[in-house]
């Protein structure tokens, strides 16, 4: 499992400088320094990106088993729902881009296995239906996240997941093909919200179907309220607390079986939620953590030499309780693999962690969320106390004030922040930064609530929101 | 100038208990304890209502020089451009509403002497045309700023500041019996901007005269640029590097003489900056300091005991350079009166102080900044760098999205940050927010980098601009 000892004479070590070749023991010269990247989204490609511009001479080679690199994942529902007409506007950069930088991209190559002993792995294209061996002096694993659909029945036509270009592809073509009318959709996380967002949109009927109590697990039940609320304001069939039983179907999907219930279903999206893909670390023995992540310390090393992970398929560190998470997502991926391309490249960095920030739009209402929920809070063992206060988004004399929901989740006894939950029309997504910001120092309530922020009429009232409610926390810390 | 030795028998200590009454040196007892506070606005009526409520048996009598008291300045020029309609709507609280939470509040009322050895000050009552003496035991000077209008001819009629609701109303009063089409603005900072909008919205010729070469001093060359097309674009006659000799007419405003050339006007708004309202502190020998304001400690305790001060009138700690300064603005204002009200009431609190965020829209530019502009840093003998990007405010492929300057000034060597402006028309003002809770905390590039800000097409860029402005800070420190 772990390198021979050949591969020992070029270490990656933190400080190797870029090298044009490298000294075999016998004194012959291998060629250029190799780097595979598995996966060309958005961990791969940054890390690529970047290796190859600190050290101009590293062979760079990225397989990708889908159609596509470079695509943003989180621009899917969008496809789907016609706010982007052409799917290529999700594509940041094709191969041929990424080629003038230096970097080759196969589409439709799946790596099928790795030998970490001989430093090579074993490439399949998809196209041809051949394979090969392409050997390594680095191996980054971006593998990304594989969604779960964990139904009888799922393999259904008109049963869809949304994680790649070609998921978004299809139920465009179920959509303007088959003509559907009624949409269920499982799974009230951000991907199922944002579904339920575009097919409305669209006309279709929908149903949103959750397993749990409330939709969007990650905030507390007055923020899932409002974005319950917008769920059926805007008129989606909403199901909490509805375990799914089935998908039925003959020839393509018909019903979707849930608590006890047949809903009627010509197009069924799942979005019940993202595992590692972590089939290719788990057969190569690198070590894997949190719910089936790869284990990586700081500067994204796995546990093995030379093997480094990034991204959905990758451990991350929660800033504020220290422990490994799983929090798959675009901007933890692209900063986990820009840390990973540089530290390939002989760099000394490390990511900075994560404090869980995350942010949705659910039609006209904007959530977003960052740090622990008072549930995550307490589950972890904090003794957590929340503010919730509504405020507006503008002076009260501004016309188009909205009100924004704020949440304040802190430590009793220290006041130190915990988090921050809100939910409103404007104004909410940069406002939950500001926290963000507070969590990446460690501040507490009384700093926040001394926070010298924005005023102007058409932006804020003279007490922002987020002052309001440090206010009210201060009183229950 | 001290107070008398009488008055030390009631000392304001920190922890000093709220009382009802106090035992004089004889053993008599004297009435509840009396706070004056002078200005009914943004911090007087703010400590007052702190006091207030943290000391139920205090006895809180605020005198304001206007008719009006609770009101916000800042939303006279919309007032003016008839975005609110009825100036009602600007007060908070009437003195009706005041009286209800145990604060007597008389408009109309200018104090115009303290004698602080008797501790009492002098009230003209301006309708009556009476003077009477109100003795106090604290005594709160929130007597705001002082428009300057430092230019012969300003007494002319047409020619008005912006401060009071007075000032709202006569601007209106003049633009609907004058039914003037040329405005002159004279200044081109906050409300210069904020009036040149409100006047072209009623359809008025502007131009805007400003002394520097450039408009919002308090913004480098790159986003005062934005400012100025913003201006230029929605048809303003801008005119910068231009000294106004005088203000000319007869009976009326006619010309506003700049730069040698006269300008007609049939309006003219000065706005060239504000000065502390200190002529009552400078009377009873109150200390002052940076330009005029009221010298007071964290605590917002002038140098006399028994006297505070706060709001405009008053010096605000600059958390950056930790010197006093003078930045007078509504949220300090209402954040230093909460304090003064605390303390007051015999509570130990401090005002954090300012990081000097401020933002303002000038038509559909939104312009926010926070900390040391590049040449505040400079000028301060900070060796500073400063980065400077334009970047999304949302996904590339979401539609809408707008452009965001970005400068971020850092300090060389250490890569603490020092401060951010930021011009675009949306995602402007909350964003900067993000960079003044960073300053709270002293943090440097390489932690803004890796800040875990909100991603989500409608809302971002996988790479916030933030992030990307200090990727790019990063390389120069």
């Amino acid at each position: 499992m772990l390198p021979s000892g050949a591969r020992t004479s070029a270490p990656c070590s933190p400080r190797a400088k870029p090298t044009g070749g490298r000294l075999r023991f016998d004194g012959s010269v291998l060629g250029p320094r190799r780097l595979v990247v598995v996966g060309g989204v958005a961990a791969g490609l940054s890390a690529a990106a970047r290796a190859r511009r600190l050290d101009p001479t590293l062979d760079v080679r990225v397989f990708e088993r889908t159609g596509f690199c470079a695509y943003s994942a989180c621009g899917l529902p969008y496809l789907v729902g016609g706010v982007i007409q052409d799917h290529k506007a999700l594509v940041a950069r094709t191969p041929g881009d990424l080629a003038k930088q230096g970097i080759a991209v196969h589409l439709r190559h799946e790596v099928v296995g790795v030998d970490l002993l001989a430093g090579r792995v074993r490439v399949r294209d998809l196209e041809a239906g051949r394979e090969r061996d392409e050997p390594f002096d680095e191996l980054l694993l971006a593998t990304g996240g594989r969604a779960a659909l964990p139904f009888p029945g799922a393999g259904l036509p008109g049963v869809f997941a949304v994680r790649t270009v070609e998921d978004g592809l299809a139920i465009r073509s179920w959509l303007s093909v088959r003509q559907p009318s009624k949409a269920v959709i499982v799974g009230g996380g951000y991907i199922g919200l944002e579904m339920a967002e575009a097919l409305r949109c669209l006309g279709l009927e929908v149903s949103l179907v959750e397993l749990l109590p409330r939709v969007l697990p990650l905030v507390d039940g007055e923020i899932a309220g409002d974005v319950e609320a917008a769920l059926v304001r805007h008129g989606v069939d909403l199901r909490c607390a509805t375990p799914v039983q089935e998908i039925a179907g003959n020839g393509r999907v018909r019903q979707v079986v849930a608590g006890g219930e047949g809903i009627d279903a010509d197009l069924v999206v799942v979005g019940v939620g993202v595992s590692p893909e972590n089939a290719l670390a788990a057969a190569a023995g690198v070590p894997l953590g949190v719910r089936g992540a790869v284990v990586v310390d700081a500067r994204l090393r796995s546990r093995v030499a030379h093997v480094w992970a990034a991204g959905d398929c990758a451990e991350t560190r929660h800033r504020l309780h220290g422990a490994p998470s799983y929090i798959p997502l675009g901007t933890t991926a692209n900063k986990q693999g820009r840390v990973a391309g540089a530290n390939i490249a002989g760099r000394d960095e490390s990511f900075g962690g994560v404090v869980g920030t995350a942010a949705v739009k659910v039609f006209d209402l904007h959530v977003a969320r960052t740090g622990l929920s008072e549930a995550e809070a307490l589950s972890a063992g904090i003794d957590a106390v929340a503010a919730t206060i509504v405020h507006r988004s503008r002076a009260a004399y501004y016309p188009g004030w909205q009100p924004i929901r704020v949440k304040i989740t802190a430590e009793r006894g220290t006041g130190r922040l915990l988090g921050a939950q809100l939910a409103g029309t404007e104004g909410v997504a940069k406002r939950v930064d500001v926290i963000a910001a507070a969590l990446h120092s460690g501040a507490g309530v009384d700093d926040l609530a001394r926070f010298d922020l924005t005023y102007a009429p058409p932006f804020a009232p003279v007490w922002d929101p987020l002052l309001m409610a440090a206010r009210q926390a201060q009183r229950l810390v």
